[in-house]
């Protein structure tokens, strides 16, 4: 805590904790006032918007205030203005400050929401965005583009701010560096709270973005300091900094599926972060390294599983001579006085080592280059069930130090060295998430320029007292690791209290249209036992469970609907249980909507049984289902079973992240039982997961033009095993993966095609 | 002269002017008694070298001395300790300081002369190599790579000495930034004289590199000031900075045939410089632009008739996300308020591109990247002779804004701007090489941060009286640019009072093989008109002339030695005039050592004979003639030419620069007539150098196995023209490279093959 302390006091001392000295109090109640109140704007101006909804509005916010006197534009009352519709903000111009306001319900008709910039020639300096939240302010197509807040001049600053929900293509918030007058720019990105970032099933995902490849030589010089990442699970980087002497410290990454990603540039500062992850997922990472001259000091990680990319510390081979965009070699890396507690195999070396695709890959994407010249000292891994494997290497990892490691796991990986010491030591739990060690492990190495990590996670000066790794104990006071109220705007909750789903029960068809339309979302239909016929699609936006009321006569729908079932829009889920749907045979069961699928929806089958539809699900280019979930159901007598095919441009993108098909029967599709397609070589998202299990399909394929029953092409991960397959006139049953480990596993083949295995898929180069 | 001085004065606050307090004075008479001291020194320590000659030492200068009590090891008299033989000296730890040594007469036996590192664990920190010399302590092969001064660690520095003389592959100083222990380092290189680098004939004779591509993403702070580069002619980089916020300033660099150039590496500052040239040159430079953000103010730049790579201001194409070690775009640099005297065609831009090359090189080598976000802003350019094409440019501009440049002749370059202006005006010259304007031009152009180009060239504050331009008007004082007092070692004298040649008569073989012996470098020997009867070959290791004293009756020498007539050795210039030279079929008429060519030769020939040689010439790997001059001249039944075509291992070296050949007759040659070599694909030389005019080849080639007559493959520079070819049974004469504006003028042919004209070579890549 007193690091904190001290580290909010010489950021004071570096920043000056301005106290603005406003003068003169503008109101106004509308974009016409607001404009001519800008237009008239001086040093000292307080330019207040008047409580409401301010639609459709693009406020250019051009003025030059002074350090000692900012021009302030603010809501009336915190949150009570709402900028909503078609609206941006920009700003240009110098000492301007914007406070309290609330995005939401809209989009930026340009290609940010904020942004520090109100064209080629008038940059911001030395501005501050503070206190506002953008929330769900997402563009209607996944495919295009935008940043919520984009950086550019120098010394800006978004602080106190909550960002969550943004589903499309663009991270959300992006520093710029093209162009002298935007490097060196010493940006504050701070105090402020990402909420959760939906996965977006494909790259351009990321929560924070600084620079890029083009401008990765630049110093950039940003800071991001004290704040809370929260589920942002957009891609498999969260924080993608691509320019050099960034500084990170202080945040908080709870349970995001990713990493923070020193993807270009150098000399990055990582001192003093919390990474949370839990028992589940392998999917929430820690530090990926590349390039020169990084510092990872003081660090704490808790219950990372993620591997390789995702790995606590995934330490990455580089292209020898890496082209710009590529992948430099790490060298003169410095990873010391972290702490890593429940993690499995926290050090992997080597990743993305691929000389093995050498066949597939041109010689400019082969990753061969170990790190070099990197010191890993004085850190701490501690498992409360043993973790043999602390260290992965992919390849050789003889250009790394290794010096005063210390573990309570035996090391059975194979990497053995002086300076990774098992010993038998206690931790001791202080509050949530937060162990110590029991007593301090007072011989640490030190390194040529170590004497700069001045101070432990808390504080703790290690000039007096030192110890392995990230803190020193005793520490004092009850210290809290994640405090969600010190992040984000002061006056916005962003704990919902959790809805309490009522069930309504139906009897009809016109029972089930109104119950539908009038549900809340979590609500519960129940339906007698019975035939229902649905003459109209059934439209499906929130989240809604179709059961039956007695699981032993099951309801019946019958469509004769034209060409859709149930239409899945923006944020629907859809859990339909112990149900018989039967179509006309020319009805797709489920198909999303044809364009602006803003928001990710779900799909979950049991007990379900589908007959005489044509296809199963048809989904557009750019609609994204987090979870299809088939679990002992019957599909039989349909054209196709589910197509997730249509990001076919090979960028990486998909349709879905998740497909699960277990314990369910498939007879009679006549075509293919699954298209789940991912195109192009990427690496930045979880890439797809397949689980196909204990299914058995039958008499199915007949009219499949390309022979395959089940296409799962570029889908990373994949669970293929004891199905059974009967009379299926297909000359594969799939394609598997080899190089992803993807392998067949106990499938029953009789009178079916084929499960082949290809160990490296040729895949089209993005970059 | 002002700014010199606060410039100094800067430094020294920045610095510290370090007055060593000496306490203990220990004199050393051998390497053993150094050795010990060395061992036992502690700060304040002031070893003392005792004079003469130190021969096969390696000192290991190990030791910490501190701030106030530096530890010191000097020469008992300044320049009267020589280290010679296989001699180096490594400086390790902290506060040392080497002062007044003479290194001469031998070589390193390791890679440097001076190393500021001991091993891999202890380099040198704030230590100062001063008032030394380094004269052609060079190695005896030229392919043998050697550093002189290689920097290791941090708050080195290299001041007031002489270095000149190194003729072996690799840069004469090297900053090596390797580790994190070596980067932010801050060195000086300051007030030396690097005296003339020769030509090497290939790559890798940089006078001074800092960093190399793979460590060019390091901050490298390396200060570069008050140097004279002094006719460093090594190859096209007389400086090739590849690292990051290098700093350039107040250096001169005369008649040196190469630039700054900015390889690798960003935000160069480059101020205050200044560039002379000559009327005859077109291999001297100015400074090359690579890569991001670098600064270019206030220099100088005097007579430069550098082309395209060696232009005054050559901005690169770079290589769309180019590989490491290639090429970066040009973004974000600024040139402003520089002066241009007598400078052809000043302004290059796209200099490399090579897109015409695509079906010879790989994409990865096409450079098609334009400057991005360049400002030229406020130069000046005068011309007292019209230079109507101020630019160049190979490719598209549109990335460059120009704005406020001043030139008086007339611009029909075809790239047009309001931004240059053309005005009539006139400049006044002060002192040797140095104009400035009659009057100001005060209308300057203020881009963003330009506020931070402080003062003109000579100190003047640009605050209070601006002007276009590096220098404001009135100069106080009569500044001069060129001072040789104010560089390099105060005891040494560079300026040798001019040999006043002697001529000695010969009259016979022996008198010949005596005076040639005695003779002083540059004599005349004067042969007595008869026929001399050579039994031995003659060897030249110095400056020699040989002519007939009666040219009416030209002596003859018929040689009966063994394999050569004339052995060529380092430093050997003949010069033979008006002599017949008679073989007996089985000798080489000049022949170089097989090994050792420590440094160049020079062979001119003019209205001789030759008759009955094998090979006219025949040279060994690693040999360099600079140049090799054959004017009016009769050359008959030999079996071979010029052999000019040892360095096959396509790494960019070649045997001679200059090959002349003139008004020569060439009769019954049996095979080739020329074979000069050079291969590789490689820009960083001049490249070889070859003009074949006016002369006549007959009945020649007819046992050339290629077929070709004359063959110069992967030279430059190549004059083919107003020859007369008769009955040679080739296929061809000549293969010329169209690419580099090669083509056959005005020949005669007949009955011989034809000249074939290649647009794109294919050659080996390089890197």
């Amino acid at each position: 805590m007193k690091k904190l302390i001290s580290v909010a006091f010489c950021l004071c001392i570096l920043f000056g904790c301005e106290k603005p000295v406003t003068t003169n109090s503008i109101n106004v109640n509308d974009i016409a006032a607001l404009t001519q109140a800008i237009k008239d704007c001086k040093p000292g101006d307080d330019i207040i918007m008047a409580n409401g909804i301010w639609k459709d509005v693009q406020i250019e916010f051009l003025g030059n205030g002074t350090k000692d006197k900012p021009i302030i534009l603010r809501a009336e009352t915190p949150g009570k203005v709402t900028i909503e519709g078609a609206s941006n903000l920009k700003l240009g111009g110098s000492y301007l400050i914007v406070k309290n306001l609330y995005f939401k319900n809209g989009h930026t008709p340009t290609k940010n929401v904020i942004q520090f910039k109100i064209d080629e020639k008038t940059v911001a300096m030395h501005c501050k965005v503070t206190n506002c939240v953008i929330e769900e302010f997402t563009q209607p197509n996944r495919d295009d583009t935008d940043h919520w807040v984009e950086f550019w001049g120098r010394h800006n600053e978004l602080s106190n701010c909550y960002i969550a929900g943004k589903s499309n293509f663009g991270p959300t918030i992006r520093v710029r560096l093209d162009g002298n007058e935007n490097v060196k720019n010493y940006h504050k990105i701070i105090n402020n709270h990402f909420g959760p970032r939906p996965r977006k099933g494909g790259p351009h995902g990321e929560t924070l973005q600084i620079g890029d490849s083009g401008t990765s030589m630049t110093p950039s010089h940003t800071i991001v300091h004290n704040n809370l990442f929260d589920r942002c699970n957009g891609e498999v980087e969260i924080i993608s900094s691509k320019s050099n002497f960034n500084v990170f410290t202080s945040n908080v990454f709870f349970e995001s599926e990713g990493s923070l990603v020193l993807r270009h540039g150098n000399y990055a500062k990582i001192d003093g972060n919390v990474f949370i992850g839990n028992d589940n997922s392998e999917f929430i990472g820690g530090i990926r390294v590349i390039n020169t001259g990084h510092w990872i000091t003081n660090n704490y990680f808790y219950k990372l599983k993620g591997l390789t990319f995702r790995a606590p510390l995934a330490v990455m081979n580089g292209i020898p001579k890496s082209p710009l965009n590529r992948y430099n070699q790490v060298t003169d890396v410095v990873v010391a006085y972290n702490t890593y507690i429940d993690c499995i195999s926290p050090f992997q070396f080597g990743v993305g080592s691929n000389v093995s695709q050498s066949e597939v890959l041109p010689k400019s994407e082969i990753r061969s280059a170990r790190a070099e010249r990197m010191i890993l000292a004085n850190n701490l891994i501690y498992n409360q069930n043993p973790d043999n494997y602390p260290i992965v290497a992919h390849d050789s990892v003889d250009g790394v130090l290794f010096e005063k490691n210390i573990l309570n796991s035996e090391n059975k990986s194979g990497v053995t060295s002086g300076g990774l010491i098992r010993k038998d030591f206690k931790m001791k739990k202080l509050t949530d998430n937060l162990f110590v060690p029991i007593e301090n492990f007072e011989d640490v190495y030190r390194g040529f320029d170590f004497e700069t990590i001045k101070t432990d996670f808390f504080g703790t000066e290690r000039s007096k007292q030192n110890a392995v790794g990230a803190m020193i104990v005793p520490v004092k006071n009850r210290p809290v690791l994640i405090d969600k109220k010190k992040y984000g705007a002061d006056w916005f909750e962003t704990e919902k209290e959790a809805y309490k789903p009522q069930t309504l029960q139906v009897s009809n068809a016109d029972e089930l249209k109104v119950q539908l339309s009038k549900a809340n979302s979590g609500d519960i239909l129940a339906l007698k036992s019975g035939v229902y016929t649905i003459d109209k699609k059934l439209i499906i936006n929130k989240n809604i469970t179709i059961t039956s009321l007695d699981i032993n006569t099951k309801a019946e729908l019958q469509f004769t609907s034209d060409s859709i079932a149930f239409e899945m829009q923006p944020k629907a889920r859809l859990q339909i249980n112990e149900v018989i749907l039967k179509g006309n045979g020319n009805q797709d069961a489920f198909a999303t909507l044809d364009k602006n699928m803003t928001k990710a929806y779900d799909l979950f089958l049991e007990n379900v049984e589908l007959d005489n539809f044509n296809s199963v699900l048809r989904v557009s280019k750019g609609s994204f289902a987090d979870t299809i979930s088939v679990v002992n159901s019957v599909i039989k007598n349909c054209n196709r079973g589910f197509l997730l095919n249509k990001e076919i441009n090979d960028g990486g993108d998909y349709n879905a992240e998740f497909v699960i098909i277990k314990n369910t029967e498939f007879t009679d599709i006549k075509e293919t039982i699954l298209d789940y397609y991912r195109g192009g070589y990427d690496e930045s998202t979880i890439g797809g997961n397949l689980v196909f299990q204990n299914n058995t399909v039958t008499n199915s394929g007949k009219l499949e033009s390309d022979q395959i029953l089940i296409k799962n092409r570029g889908i990373v991960n994949v669970d293929f095993s004891n199905n059974t397959f009967k009379n299926n006139p297909v000359k594969l049953i799939a394609v598997l993966w080899g190089e992803k480990d993807q392998k067949p596993v106990d499938n029953t083949i009789e009178n079916s095609g084929k499960i082949e295995v290809v160990q490296n898929l040729k895949l089209k180069l993005m970059y």
